[in-house]
């Protein structure tokens, strides 16, 4: 598209298929997209596609061999012998996700001979949220917690009708890195957007019509408030006669206009949401209500555990909100419908740069989860800085609640990312936060692969280096500046699992106490000898025992805990020392002037690719760069003097702190 | 006026005129005024009047004894014998000064024999700075630092055509406590009001219209690049001849429409507002400039000299903005025109809720300089706690900067106050508020005044307690809650002259580190051992040293700078003990235990005054305390866990701090 960044999917990427003779075979709407694509590369590259045709010879062939559907088939097999690369799915999706996979491998898919090999999604579905406001919020603007400009979907309260076309593009970036799930809008659902399930429906169809072509489904954010504000009615209650009705009938409307629906999402009391609690009903109550609504269609409804006292007294040492989801649902455990599924952040606290795993994951067997993460840089530079968040996840999703299953296979219920994407020219304002939506959607198709094989592909397909010595240093120079970026990030802000010392409202830049003093929940508790949350069984708010065994006892002690969770779990002295050998005081210090010096590095490896990138792209990540390494300074500095005046602790280098 | 609280001129308070025999001499607007006012109180208590008539008797006459001239002529002459009180003036203003006197003195007027006494006001102009915005600021909102509601001038756009009735009573109550300018828009002046200066003058004129009859003159703020906005000019130089030449033309035109105009207010290169810095030339450049426009019209510019870098990196130990005023003015003295005046904020900071006196004022004595104060609570409660600020000005006032002088009598320019008021029934948001406006203009009349006695005339106008147990048991019961509050408030809040430490952008509520890693110039220091600011001239900033002599040695030594500054002055150590005999850190646990306990008290005295007050009157206050005794334990939380987790001292009365 004209004026958008290409992203992953620049004409070069497709140079490899557009030069050969590519068969099309089989017949369906996603078959059409896949013979587009081939077609518009062929026109561009001078190679030939043909369809349903006898004659040969090809060097690629693409093969429905069943009908298609709309939600399965989204598995393809892949091979090579005698000089041909064949692509056979038994759905439309399948085969769009192996031309993709194609693309992805280049000249070598054409090269040598492979597989049969099958590729299938570990899960079914792999859905971005969109936190999007159809009308611009006071406070939050048209996307909640946005850092790409506004939203692809809507503008300043209606859909954007003339920019679909872009949505479209959105939709192919999507489909090629294997996402196939889309909820428009934000799940605080406020007055404008709650009418999106009603009268403003044919919105949402024509952002569906417009994702379609790339196997996307729409999903909605929805207020349980619904049926009062909507419908007129006096209650929401969900084991109301007439709500349920409500919901049933308003849920058949839905599909009448858009048939491959895919359900709802809801935050429900939650921050101000409305939800079951006022009817003293339970989570469960709720979703299975919305399921009930949703089964005869095929739908699915994601609701969000997202559940905790935000009013809490800081004075109150006895409330954790790091427990308040597992507390609010393990009770609930096999009292959800099947098409219910309940939405987990990664974490128990919120995106930030380091947490454990959420104990909820894995202690629901009889519940279908979806695991979320935020692609949006909330709290990790708002893609201003560059935060690569790939290791993050697929530290998430390997990790093994009990000896058994990852977290990527129990998450039956998909895996979701909330969007950092917006009407950037970009996509994600940082054109590196591209390789961020790229390698979620990859994760999310195989969660346990190596993260840093999907950035490879990532900068292979974007900046599509050249197979000689300035391409090996572009593609090395791009891959040294995104690596090791989410563990610098994590040295200069804040340390050792502790989170949260975000000025408040924004989170953007230091405030070491911005959150201490707060309803949230959310503290750190140093004093002049220590810092950390005592979350401890024995001694502390008895969080580290909604673990199994044998993490429970891990994150039990001190002296067993990750050394980077040690005050999300351990309140220590200053001067105790960590398992890498130093003190915690040091360690803050080290890590801090660490941090800013990486970003100096980062930065100036950057600027060595000047002349190898494209200028725009060049240029925008430079101006990003001198905010990130102002910004990483003044997190060094603000860290490192709060705990300089506090421990009266020396840096024992001597360095400048103020 | 209906649905609006008649304050401190309720009709009651007119019964002692209202039934007596008065006669009026003498003829022009503001007798006329001053007619209309006996004339209304006669109609309602059955008393009488005449104008200019020779026969007798009467109880009072009120006589106009030169000619009323527009400014001038606000001193009057009272005296009582032979039955008969008289109150002489040679200017309209004076005699209606002089009628709101016989009002303040009640029944008291009409007994026993006084004078003749000579009435006349320290400063000739007391004046009220209104931060309202035309247009809705997107931040700041309809009134900047505004805990009253709308403005009353203007609303969303416009000028309040129809509510202007509204600011003729507002005109009325000035003129009861003596106030005789109003500068009617923000000091920030933003796009929309920048046109209130040419085009859109007219409306300005109609709030002079109103506010005439009580010999109010108006005011205008004005953008020091209005030349640029304005006139299409390609500078504001204030050296250009052109740029002189709009401003001398834009300034007649103004007198046009408004005989009688103030002159104009000016904020320039501060906090991001244009200046002639900008130019390469002075303040007294731009001031003077200004100044010669309005001469010929007998104009004033008010010159603000709160000018300081806002954008200071908190890294920095050698900038220091307590100094800025001084620094930025003491140079410029003797090169200011006799009408350009050069506004000072009492202290050198911003209105904090204990700084000292600005070392500028006493310093500058061949230049006018007004004094500002802030009557908006901003960074006193927000008129949602109670807090009297009598006592602070008047400590302000008879501040002696040399063997001399007062501050009151130093101001020659004027005293000015930032307006508590908006559109709110109360005028003020909180009821009690309106305490601070009557005591400001009646300290702005006579600053060498006792402000507990303008505290207790407020209390019996606008409360009219009866001459019974009853009465006096209101009496004292409001005074008991507003004659302390201001230390009250000080109690809870940053201990020891050190200010600042409120929630950054709406400064309402504690936030210890709030200001402290900022750009503002706003910073404690406080370490594990101790906490303030060396200003001193051997080891600090030198900023004691701006002071003459006498106060240069008090402040220089932490042995002599007295306990209620000690902090804003000197870093030292928490064990500190102060003139007091009580340490640091002990002193400030206990003022806020104290301060909570005052607060309660406060709580419960003005419970037990229900049924004695106006009902709605008593709600709105009682409403008030709920939240202010909310936020005050919030204070006394915050500060006292910060400074024990950061001091490890613990209290020495064991008392619960988290």
């Amino acid at each position: 598209m004209q004026g958008v960044d290409p992203a992953w999917l620049p004409d070069e990427a497709f140079r490899p298929i557009g030069t050969r003779r590519t068969l099309i075979r089989g017949s369906g709407p996603l078959v059409d997209t896949v013979h587009a694509e081939v077609a518009e590369a062929c026109a561009r590259f001078g190679g030939r596609v043909e369809r349903d045709a006898a004659a040969g010879p090809y060097d690629l062939v693409l093969e429905l061999t069943g009908a298609e559907s709309g939600s399965g088939g989204e598995a393809f097999t892949f091979e090579r012998g005698a000089g041909r690369t064949t692509v056979a799915a038994c759905g439309g999706p399948g085969l769009l996700y192996g031309l993709f996979h194609v693309v992805r491998l280049r000249e070598a898919a054409f090269q040598g001979s492979y597989g049969p090999e099958e590729h299938r999604p570990a899960s079914a579905l792999r859905m971005l949220d969109h936190w999007d406001n159809v009308a611009v919020h006071p406070v939050m603007g048209q996307v909640e917690r946005g850092y790409a400009g506004g939203s692809l979907f809507w503008t300043d309260g209606r859909a954007r009708g003339e920019l679909l076309g872009r949505v479209g593009a959105y939709g192919r970036l999507l489909a090629a890195c294997g996402i196939n799930a889309v909820a428009v809008n934000n799940v605080n659902v406020h007055e404008t957007e709650a009418h999106l399930l009603t009268d403003r429906i044919g919105e949402v169809a024509a952002i569906a019509d417009a994702l379609r072509p790339y196997g996307i489904r729409v999903h909605l954010s929805v207020t349980f408030a619904a049926p009062m504000v909507l419908g007129g009615l006096s209650t929401a209650d969900p084991l109301d006669e007439g709500v349920r009705g409500w919901w049933a009938e308003t849920t058949s409307r839905v599909y009448e206009v858009i048939p491959d629906f895919g359900g709802y999402v809801v935050k429900a009391d939650s921050e101000g949401q409305p939800g079951p609690f006022a009817y003293g009903r339970s989570h469960a109550d709720g979703a299975n209500m919305l399921a009930a609504a949703l089964d005869p269609h095929g739908g699915t409804v994601h609701w969000r555990a997202f559940v905790y006292n935000h009013r809490q007294d800081w004075r109150d040492r006895t409330t954790d909100r790091a427990r308040a989801a597992y507390d609010h649902f393990v009770p609930l455990d096999g009292q959800f419908f099947d098409n219910a599924v309940l939405q987990v952040k990664h974490g128990p606290m919120d995106f930030q740069v380091r947490e454990p795993v959420s104990p909820l994951i894995g202690a629901m067997p009889r519940t279908r989860l979806a695991v979320e993460v935020q692609a949006t840089q909330e709290y990790t530079g708002q893609q201003r800085h560059v935060c690569w968040l790939g290791p993050m996840w697929s530290e998430v999703l390997r990790f093994r609640p009990e000896a058994g299953a990852a977290v990527g296979e129990l998450a039956r219920g998909g895996l979701v990312a909330v969007s950092n994407v917006g009407d950037d020219p970009f996509w994600t304002g940082h054109p590196l936060a591209q390789a961020n939506l790229y390698t979620f959607g990859r994760l999310a198709w195989q969660p346990d692969a190596n993260p840093y094989r999907f950035l490879d592909e990532w900068i292979r397909l974007t900046f599509t280096p050249e197979r000689t010595e300035e391409g090996a240093r572009l593609e090395a120079g791009v891959s040294a500046v995104l690596a090791g970026s989410w563990k610098t990030y994590e040295k200069y802000t804040a340390p050792l699992g502790v989170g949260w010392m975000v000025q408040p409202g924004h989170h953007y830049g230091p405030s070491v106490d911005g959150y201490e003093y707060s309803p949230w929940g959310t503290y750190h508790f140093a004093d002049r000898d220590g810092i950390g949350v005592d979350r401890s069984v024995a001694t502390g708010t008895g969080y580290a025992g909604q673990y199994a065994p044998a993490w429970a006892k891990v994150f039990e002690s001190p002296e067993t805990c990750p050394d980077e969770l040690l005050l999300f779990f351990h309140h220590v002295s200053y001067d105790h020392v960590l398992r890498s050998g130093k003190t915690v005081i040091q360690h803050i210090y080290d890590t801090h002037f660490e941090g800013v010096e990486e970003v100096e590095k980062a930065r100036e490896g950057w600027a060595s690719l000047a002349g190898l990138v494209d200028p725009a792209r060049h240029a925008r990540v430079t101006e990003r760069f001198e905010e990130q390494l102002r910004s990483a300074r003044e997190w060094r500095d603000q860290i490192n003097s709060y705990f300089l005046r506090k421990s009266g602790v020396a840096d024992a280098h001597g360095r400048r702190i103020y």
